[in-house]
């Protein structure tokens, strides 16, 4: 496999947009914020920025296209949300039915999309404090769970809370609460750390998305919103269309990671 | 004058309803956040909600309210907005029309709240680490700015950002970038240190709004996002009505200050 660490976004971009690259995107573009992805239908658009900004741990914004433009304008000028993401996944009422690699055929003239920051960013700056992460070392996708923490409602968009856990050795708890709060953007600090069953877990060994992760002994597992929260919602709330793309495959920015630094 | 610094919100808010109190809230519910008002038709909350989240250095959000509803549910959930206000500003057509204390004959079911976050709360921090703050110690509103700079368009809103400016003593400068980049809710860092006319402001003692402050001797002008930033858009933009609080006179929120600090 080549290494895509240190490819440059718009690279990337364009490898997949041609399906040179179908394959979930942790590890490219290091340095370069990824964004996980919803796309709805204008009558939605208004509740569902709301619901972002009423939820913004798990939904934080990193971009929104106007209405019926493909285009992520700020996040990246020359991307396409149509057919940039390796895997896409497409919810009718509620259900899923369909897993494409370009959604092309499914884009109406208003439709909106939203790009929102994924725990990639801070994961780079865990291990830059030489803290580890479990499912990087194991080569899997991280385990993320359905928590029983209700989300903000807005218009239609109700729903519970999914959060991405990280198994963390004790020593290591605070500095990971200090150094991934300097990121709202992308999710920002743990919304909880310990007892996976005061926030409704009941089996950390079966995530409802994702793969599980080895807890060592003297580990904490701690818990970050995570940006799967809308396929969630779309699931209960179930809109006539909703796309996302799918867990692990994202959508690469051309925004530097560390511009989503507040401090 | 009655001390109302230790004040209750919602008994302020109450008495702000009663009509029994009618002037600027700063110094008010000291540890409570204060808000910025804009209320605009259902026609025009979803591009004002893009405008805000792609502007959010000027309008961050504290909350925004359902369609219909005066009543803040996050910020302030016995509160009203058409009420609670000391001063209203009303633009039809981007022109001033009127100002009142109550805008219950304005107000129509069609319209939406945004509840948008305000210095004040970035000012006690600077206080509370011996920053001076001149306007308040000269008893006069801040100074506030229209900058050259463009804020991001969103659907019909376009405009310049307004700034506000805090005249800060050099050896302080950067623990003033410190401390306000905390509160990115209530603007978070300065947007500009120094020369004024770099963003396009070309005598510091005319503001655009608010009241000119002294700039002492080794004292540096340091400029942020200000949430006035939707009355100079109103103006630019022109929707057929857009109502504002009046300058200076705030949405006092049962908001915590501490509780927006993202460290």
């Amino acid at each position: 496999m080549i290494d895509l660490s240190q490819a440059d976004p718009a690279e990337l971009r364009s490898m997949i947009r041609n399906a040179e690259l179908i394959e979930p995107t942790a590890g490219m573009a290091n340095g370069y914020a990824q964004a996980n992805l919803a796309i709805l239908k204008k009558e939605h658009a208004f509740d569902f920025l709301l619901f972002c900004q009423r939820n913004s741990k798990s939904c934080p914004l990193l971009d929104v296209t106007e209405i019926g433009s493909a285009i992520p304008a700020f996040a990246a000028p020359d991307g396409d949300i149509r057919t940039d993401i390796p895997k896409y996944r497409v919810y009718k009422r509620g259900e899923l039915t369909d897993e494409v690699t370009d959604i092309s055929k499914y884009w109406e003239e208003d439709m909106v999309g939203f790009l929102i920051g994924c725990s990639f960013t801070f994961e780079h700056a865990l291990l830059n404090n030489d803290i580890p992460i479990r499912h990087i070392e194991e080569g899997c996708n991280v385990p993320m769970y359905k928590t029983n923490i209700p989300c903000m409602e807005a218009g239609i968009f109700h729903g519970k809370m999914v959060a991405s856990m990280r198994p963390i050795p004790q020593k290591d708890v605070v500095r990971a609460v200090q150094v991934t709060s300097r990121f709202p953007a992308v999710h920002g600090g743990p919304i909880h750390i310990g007892d996976p069953e005061a926030i409704g877990v009941c089996n950390i060994d079966q995530p409802d998305f994702g793969d599980p992760v080895t807890v060592h002994q003297g580990e904490v597992p701690v818990f970050w919103a995570c940006g799967v929260t809308p396929q969630s919602i779309a699931m209960e709330t179930k809109p006539e269309i909703m796309i996302t793309h799918a867990p692990g495959h994202m959508f690469i920015t051309d925004i530097r990671d560390e511009k989503l630094g507040v401090l």
